[in-house]
């Protein structure tokens, strides 16, 4: 990924001219495209790595695995949060780590923790550079030195087992490559999040990801069979089993530690094979609340499709559900999008128990367009914002995810405050909403919020942004459902789990990382 | 429950004379039924609790609230296993809690606990008291005094929510309760297990319970949206939404954690609508792998039933697996048995398509029959222990999971060192097996043995478990699908999670209950 913005440059998004008009009406905006520097222009500090300490790790991976090059430093000093990316715009230094290491397998990586444990290193766990929340942040804590520890080597296909339907990749798998190595035996994962194209394995599992098709295969967490970390304290490896009794399930302590109790070095994931077909369907709502209760429906019934998605009255009108379309056609009401993956009949029944749900839950059948453009465009969102921030637009998601009785409640109180906090600031915003993610008892609810950029975008977006946590948490909801915590939500967490929860959390961390060196500054507040 | 058999005197389930002499034939039993104690002769040792001690309890519960009686005390003495019931069938005396203690709410249990913490007095939570694995024994561990809670007066429908469809109940709760008092507001929790008429919420919790009706609604662990517990340190409160990145999900630490880390006191769970319509479908395979390929497909497709189970050529020979109608027709090869539950919609769908997977894997349809026989008996199998223990036929059951690809492999595995120890000790056994939980990647095993009863029935069966659970480790299985830990499967738990994964539990545990009250001897090795 280029280091000052998302992706790889061929994905690069201009935005229409109509879309620049409507946003130069609305947040009066000119549209002058900012300078950027050249990466090799930004200041870092000195690497504080002894040549002791480095030899200690070249004595592991190898001299040419451990790089303390500028360019390697810099593509690894955090991620993809508006606020990174108003850094690096910025004319500041950079906070980079020390070095980055590149171990080969487990056992280097283990080797690695043991060291850094023992000579006081702090180490960033490093899988697709995608987080949105801090979770990449080259903390040193209490430590003089930092190293990110990057497991892009660890990329292979390690164990397939096509009659249970379980593959073991290794942590530094990026989405596309998972597709990939299952692809040549039939089989895929179907694991579709917005960061797919650049996210790893050990990254899904490390932040709780869910995809776009978890109404069908199930967030990232449900796909974990096996789990094997690198700890301080040694190696963990959990899940024998496609279900247990066998006391707490300590696979879920693991899942979501976010780097902070050990490095996930490989996953053992349920893949499917490649669906004989797949159906898409639009649907049309009057408003959202109606929109809602038509998926709550769908969803309790049983009858979930493979995608289950509804944009708001806003998203519907901006066109943004579509990203790949803007200035296409409009919908009126809210969009909804479905599609039904599977075998020809297994499609044939679904489709058919959910259109007749959807309809007669006062959805209006707008065909399969509107669905494969959704698809289409569907990993060109985070493209579009760097057009926006380019543009002297302020852009940024959070999610969040409650109960279906709850949902209004939520969206409506989140919505508030952004828009309060924003407006405050005078820089009213545009908020718009989508549901991505449904279960029996509840939705997610995915916040996009555009603004006139402040000089001072940093601080105007962090006021925004704890006015929105703050209600979040006011309103039952929860700080993340899909993002993580990072060091962006850690203050929210003893809201989360209460005072207890982070104490047995912390318990957790003491034993299998009493050095304190994985992470710092991550998940715990 | 009856002190020395399961459940209510009018559920006792004598054998059938063909069933009598068939067991006479294979094991040369006689069927002298056997004289049983009556409960007040039984001796108990004195209770040891201090009248200070006791005033301190009564001063939370009430004095009422608190009882040393001999009736009370033999009641909550342990679980049902085949173990507890042989102990209680011998002449010795039994081990008793001290006392037993029965709190009316959340804030009496935290009290308590801080009080018993505080004093060094042990505390066995203590829900339906059909634990078979040891853990409800009241084990003093370093302490002088233990006291069995019982969660019997927290037993109320705290709040519902039909619109997400949850439920919060209290955690002493029984299914047939909880059926009740869900059932007036139209909904049903869906959980079904063998233990279903006796056991509560808190237990299921605690235990990671597993229904007959797992394949439709899940397992208990996957209902469960909040938690709350009393813990000597505190209160804890998990789930704030359907699904959250906020960091480790802590309720899958608590849940399963069997009365080790803290008292559950209220669980919210999913709930759904009583279903417009149950179908009921039976079919017969030629043989076990032929069924369980079967059962896969139909999983893996995403056209899982509501039920979906499948008795091995042993058990359907027996007919056990319609308790209900032992003794009626045979059905030959193996017996597989699916029902399809909610709106009639969605069971016309799922019915035509799970019956076109299983017909095309081989199953042969055999009506509805015995599906509905199969239902009518589902909570008996328990009641025929008792009846085959009075006629000197040692019989337990066991199970696990694992992998489609492992699941033949571990049947063979498990059936061999079961027959092989009970053969050494003069006593083939005969075993039998049904899976009667699926998942796309794997599936349990559930293994009922017999074997004519030897004069130490205690030593002859624990050296047959020992075998079957060495194996099941073996052969890759996980030492317990639905029946948990507690105290006769501790030893495996190290294999199972790791050492480190122990010690992980055991410093969340130092947290926590940092006296260690809770539950001694269960669980952690």
């Amino acid at each position: 990924m280029v280091w000052d913005a998302w992706g790889i440059p061929a994905g690069h998004k201009p935005l229409s001219a109509q879309i620049r008009g409507l946003l130069g009406q609305v947040f009066g905006v000119s549209g002058e495209p900012v300078a950027r520097r050249d990466e090799g222009d930004v200041p870092l500090r000195e690497p504080a790595l002894s040549s002791d300490r480095r030899a200690g790790l070249a004595a592991i991976v190898g001299a040419d695995h451990v790089s303390t090059e500028h360019r390697d430093r810099l593509r690894h000093a955090g991620g993809k949060s508006t606020l990174d990316l108003l850094r690096r715009r910025g004319d500041g230094p950079q906070d980079a780590p020390d070095a980055v290491v590149f171990p080969a397998d487990h056992d280097q990586v283990l080797a690695v923790l043991a060291h850094c444990s023992g000579h006081g290193i702090a180490v960033v766990p490093f899988g697709g550079g995608t987080s949105v929340v801090g979770g990449l942040d080259p903390v040193r804590g209490r430590f003089e030195t930092v190293i990110a520890l990057d497991l892009r080597r660890l990329d292979s296909l390690i164990a397939l087992d096509p009659v249970s339907g379980t593959a073991t990749l290794g942590a530094g798998v990026t989405g596309p490559r998972a597709e990939q190595l299952l692809g040549t035996h039939g089989l895929s994962l179907g694991h579709f999040p917005q960061s797919f194209e650049f996210a790893s394995i050990g990254g899904f599992a490390a932040t709780r990801s869910s995809g776009q098709a978890s109404a069908g295969y199930g967030r990232f967490d449900d796909m974990v069979q096996h789990l094997c970390l690198a700890t301080p304290g040694g190696t963990v490896e959990l899940g024998r089993a496609p279900a247990s009794a066998a006391g707490p399930d300590l696979r879920e302590l693991f899942v979501g530690s976010e780097g902070t109790l050990g490095v996930i070095t490989e996953v053992t994931v349920r893949v499917h094979p490649i669906p004989e077909t797949v159906a898409y369907q639009a649907w049309s709502f009057p408003d959202f609340d109606t929109g809602a209760a038509a998926l709550r429906t769908v969803v309790q019934t049983g009858a979930a499709p493979t995608v289950l998605r509804l944009s708001d009255e806003v998203e519907t009108a901006l066109n943004l559900a579509r990203a790949g379309s803007i200035g296409g056609d409009a919908v009126s009401g809210c969009l909804a999008v479905t599609t039904v993956e599977g075998t020809r009949a297994h499609v044939a029944a679904r489709c058919a128990e959910a259109a007749a749900l959807l309809r007669a839950a006062g959805g209006t059948d707008l065909g399969e367009a509107p669905a494969r453009e959704w698809e289409h465009g569907r990993f060109a969102a985070p493209y579009l914002r760097d057009a926006l921030l380019d543009l002297g637009v302020l852009c940024e998601t959070l999610e969040t995810a409650t109960s279906w009785g709850n949902l209004a409640a939520l969206k409506e109180q989140v919505t508030t405050a952004l828009t309060e906090a924003l407006t405050a600031q005078q820089t009213p915003p545009v908020v718009m909403c989508h549901i991505s993610h449904t279960y029996p008892t509840g939705a997610s609810l995915y916040f996009t919020v555009l603004a006139k950029m402040l000089d001072d975008p940093i601080a105007q977006w962090l006021s925004a942004k704890t006015a929105a946590g703050d209600a979040i948490m006011a309103a039952g909801g929860t700080i993340t459902h899909h993002h993580a915590v990072g060091a962006d939500h850690r203050d929210w967490l003893p809201d989360e789990i209460g005072n207890l929860g982070v104490r047995v959390l912390r318990a957790v961390k003491q034993e299998v990382d009493p050095a304190g060196i994985l992470n710092p500054g991550k998940l715990l507040p």
